[in-house]
């Protein structure tokens, strides 16, 4: 009856408490994705390690295809807070925030995949070109702008130097450039930015990295610690696989222990003798990145019908 | 002279013309692609399948690379009416249209594949949310929208209701909001649409999926029936293949029947032994699915450089 | 309490019960806007007379800025049938939708305005380039695909022919085109659409334009026969001033006459003698059109100071 | 030669330089302009009221056509702090932004202009749909997300209310959405994103809008006060044209009382008797919302040729 | 019959012939509107002046609403050659390419409007930032490239130097930078490009502006003649109009002089007296750039309800 | 001290500066890629070859991962004058700007890869459907347009004809279609830019493809010859597969003579008895075109587990 007219929305509302109540007596691992510019290659690696994440448009809870998984997006930067309180018990964030945070969380794995380039993201100290500002001593005093300021705080309390930091909301290079602050700490991988508003770095104050990091409770539960090495496991699997293709060919007999020679072991060949022929076929793994060099060699030595295939997973 | 002056566009006629009569002679195969939501998923299926083909701009006839195949897009709404009237001889569109039509077609096979999500199409009445209907009977004497005259028409009639069910030209759901009409009877994967019109479904009309479905005539004709059979064939192997993955792994002689048992079979995997080494190469194809929790295990039992790889079709 | 739990959404629900409730107690003029290609005109048009009307992203209801209106989105071609059953007041639609469903409504005003050109809308029967079809009179027996299937349908019986006329789902001409129809019925502006395809038009059914059409109720109603009226008013004050633009100068006494003789008068005039000088100052509304000739005359003749600028509204 | 290597990006950073120096020379007045969602209609307001803003690809210095202004992009979140340090003289931002920095600077003028709505912007609390929590008082103890925490800090302080609240870095509705905070404080117009992530607002924290400041440094220079107060008189000036439009009409001599009556007054009519006619022209400015209900009056009285037209400035 | 067959297209081609045919009979000026940077600008400067150029999908020919003109969409390089020969009229071209070209034509008018910025275009030579060269002399035996060969080969023969230009099909400025190219002879408004790519400006070949320029042949048909200056004043009155506004207050009595002093006098105001009131109605076209500074002044001495409005045309 | 005042921007010359140096001591090739169409294909090649190259924004240096190759941009146009000048050592451009340039260079290989179409590029000589012209004698005397000039002035020299040839700046086929030519010589590959505007096409003057020219002094150095030939084989192979696929299938040992002999061989299968089973494994890559007619007679002869995946080089 009267239950009855609040509708769609009502049974939505319940929807929510069920699910959450289902994770209070299943096993369910709540894990969260970082929003933002590794949101996409984040949900593509999973993707490829067997999970389907799927973004609800207003990214409510996104699904996935996996039971015992619960995903949740968050900024990079909140990340290691809410893992650190239990909220979440693993996530994929930037090193560099959960220093920042000063969160007690434990690194499960460095998964290096990046927005751009293969560069490492690093945080700079950087002043405008004309600035006569050149080494770190002579900030002290001086007005910086960061989104990290605690990081960065730490590293000028180390000095002993009085330097007066405040919160950047965004676009803080445009603060060096028009004089709102003496310098700026930013992340950058190229230097393309920065240099493109006509700044110099300085410094560098940090590199940092993605990284799978859980909290000290979740890898107190067993079922929970098997379940967050399973998922890096083939995270890592899927991240080598983008590097490493899979190599066929045919090997006469005779010129076979020198083309084994030549052949990189990222894992053994594996070798079987041909069909009433005295040929062998040499399957192997190697990095894309010697393919090049290696397929003449391989040519001249009398390697016949070698053929190459892309990867998903290397374990 | 005097015809040359025609130019262009009159050879442009004629090779109509010249195509038109060629189909008479040799055989070909007139098949219906459907226009609209499903138009690009099915011919990336197709040109998985084998078949490459190539929209024109202005949509006159898609060009296919197989002499044997005449393509043409068509209305999922109106396919089943031409293949009923052997303008066509065969087509892919879904089931619900061919029903709304009632259509004296046969259906060779269900293609599960869709725009959104996973999981079926369905047909649903749906009312505002605050509309105090919740059963199918109270709809009687209302005023119903929807697109899928004939198949509501016959839903009614069978419980002897009377309702006033007229022609949507779209955005039917906006009827049920507005208060254009009582109730509606909908398509949706999700509800997400009907939902966010702050609707409710009150019963589910009928299920409804792609379908590749033929003529009685095509059917009768040996050469068009084999070459319908092989399309629905490679179509469904490369359906197949969406779901399908490669798993290949190096396995120590003792720990092979342990490996062999947790294997699961799609097809029998592929055993053989390495050249002079105390190991097996095994090769076998899995769901998708299954590889994320396959893995952690092989790895455990000593399975060594396990890779794996996309399919394109699995037959 | 436990009613407060449906939350947002209940109230929301409450919102539209509560604003039927008020249109039924208030006097409430409903009002349709076609939804498609004309929709942005539309509303662009209302704007420029006086109302705003704010498009939610959901199209539930649109706002309005004008308690005495409630605005509805529909189809242009279902438009009619609201209208005449009293579902809606009154509307814009085209005339050829409100012919096709044979309603009984009135047309308050012509409003010409289209989607591309100045031309007016026309529904044409077209042939492919190389059909052998020049005349109505080769269509019997014919295929036809249509949007606009009574219309057509009243077309043929008038002539006594028998047509097999077939509702269109859209994309009409590429049925033509590829010979699941021998002709079409299709709506034209400039014919690029039916020519690029390589069609022929042999005829033109009917022309038609968009139209402000009401209910006979509505307009036993008083005040909504005014309210109807003043918006005809306004939205008719609105599209002239599309074409017409303000004209000011300064005249000299002498030569006066000579350029009131050469002005065109949309509206008499505006003339004021200027303060302590032998000029006059003349101000005239003209067509858009004619200013490009006229300004080198007036030029000629003396008129000094000549500006033009652009009208919201001329009545 | 060496100095010369340094090239074009040398006199680069000389041009900086010396546009600094300039500043101190002359008299120049320092700008903010908020970066952002009000950027866009602040730079379309500016120009209506005479400065053009010419953004630069890379946001260094935009470019205005005054000598005598110098303009900054900020962030509105830290506007208050550059303008309260010195450094900027005057600038636009949110009242919020300015109180949330607890900043000791002017207010000069509101200027009411917003993204969305005509609805003032409100800093709102809100909680998931269904949650118990319906007081203030219920938000004892738990966990509050919001971009406005010290705002926010003061308001439990004030109630003597002890909450956990953390630094949002945005997407904050999903936070309550998700569970990873019990309640947010987040700023809306309509209240559309709140509701479509299914929350529910349970008070309000304050209302924000618009605002020119300035420092105090700036108002004791008197040549900046006077600039600063022009500013913002026309800037008043574009923002009053957009809701007031012009009226003109021709009247007859018996009539022009009548009609002078129903003249709403923003300023009093301009009329003048027309040349050698018993008629007067009235013109006047009157906001655009009471147009369609004043034409339809004047046409019935008997005022002829009335047309409107758009204005730039009402000051 | 057989000649029916060639369809609409044979009539298409008709229309063409017939068009050009109706161009000998009737006076037609053939002008042509540059492709490509100018295009959009210069399709709506004519649209302000009061011809409405439709371009057609193809570019064809652009429909204009003017049965005496015939628009041809040129390349600017080509325009000057083209109305050398007499195959056009007259056109909208830069001088830059009329240099270019050596071309024998009459300019008309310039028409300062461009794509960027204020700036006049200009040709510049420029080096790589780190080029030893630093003067125009130091180019002797370089190799340069640029889109404007013969310009530069007069530029380098009057100084009796012996370069190797080369055309350049695009993207000049890379061959500077990467080295294929000693210097480059590129055009610019701002620089911006230039500097971007790291390069330094070393000398200007020349400056450049968009004109109207005709053929001898046309201005000596004076009908033709007369078409080209009226086409002429009407760009100009648009492109001034641009720039210009119109101001209109009431002013009292006693302080009229002193009010009519400072107004700037492109064209003299208009005063007239106010019905029974001891005010004066003033209005006034002055330059959109003295607004900011004159309406505070007004607003001093006593103006009262002073609006702004823009104009399409000052003549 | 002073020399720091340059800033970023030094170094940054300085990088060039180094990098050339490099070059000098180094071995590196220089290599050059069509700027324009071809550019996403040709980059693509590089890197499915075994290269990764990134356009940086300002198109710069593109990076390459390898040490030994330096990339340039190029008009393809422009690319076999850089190459016969010595400036670059090879580059991928069509034969038919190296013919226009009249290079004295060396063809590697014909990489057949183009932007549409598998039809081959073909210039060709149109004019408008309309016109009189219906042979290459009747052009004696008349005005033609192309990008072409050279190869189109020779080959009317060949046939002792007088044509003017002008320079056209893009939009060929506009100028046939507006009479500013009487012909024009452009580049098709399906000819539907030319019928789209009306033109019909009288004669074919060469076919075009893509090609990998060098310098004869870059073949004259062993270890530029070599580089030369490895990248060759590798885009070859790139090439290769994409017209091939993997095919793996399990055959009963009766019916493996059977299979073997219906199995195209671009190379000989590799085939393996499985273990323990009286079934081999047969492998091999075949033409993808082949695939689907292949794949239903293996499974009528009994072929199991068919599988097919794709490859990325084949050697």
């Amino acid at each position: 009856m009267d239950d009855d007219n609040a509708g769609g929305e009502k049974s939505f509302a319940l929807t929510i408490i069920i699910s959450r109540t289902i994770e209070d007596i299943m096993s369910v691992l709540k894990i969260g994705i970082p929003k933002g510019s590794l949101e996409k290659a984040t949900i593509a690696l999973f993707e490829k390690s067997g999970w389907k994440i799927k973004m609800a448009s207003r990214n409510y809870f996104p699904e996935v295809d996996d039971p015992e998984l619960s995903v949740y997006i968050c900024r990079p930067q909140e990340m290691s807070r809410y893992i650190e309180d239990g909220l979440l018990d693993a996530g994929i964030t930037g090193k560099d925030w959960t220093l920042e945070n000063e969160s007690d969380v434990v690194v499960i794995e460095d998964l290096v995949y990046s927005k751009v380039s293969k560069k490492p993201t690093r945080w700079v100290i950087a002043v405008p070109g004309d600035s006569p500002i050149t080494t770190v001593e002579q900030l002290d005093g001086k007005r910086i702008s960061t989104e990290l300021v605690n990081v960065t705080q730490s590293f000028f309390k180390e000095r002993n130097m009085n330097v007066d930091i405040s919160f950047s909301w965004g676009a803080t290079e445009a603060k060096a450039v028009s004089g709102l602050a003496d310098a700026i700490v930013e992340v950058t991988e190229t230097e393309a930015t920065i240099r493109a508003h006509g700044l110099r770095v300085i410094h560098e104050l940090m590199q940092s990295n993605t990284q799978l990091i859980a909290s000290h409770q979740a890898l107190e539960d067993s079922w929970k610690k098997e379940k967050i090495n399973d998922i890096a496991m083939l995270l890592q699997g899927a991240l080598r696989a983008d590097k490493i293709v899979a190599l066929k060919m045919n090997v006469p007999e005779e010129r076979f222990d020198e083309i084994l020679e030549i052949l990189p072991s990222v894992t053994a060949p594996t070798v079987a003798r041909l069909y009433k022929q005295p040929w062998f076929s040499v399957e192997t793994v190697i990095s894309e990145h010697q393919v090049r060099d290696l397929i003449p060699q391989l040519k001249k030595i009398g390697a016949e019908g070698i053929i190459e295939y892309s990867l998903n997973k290397v374990i």
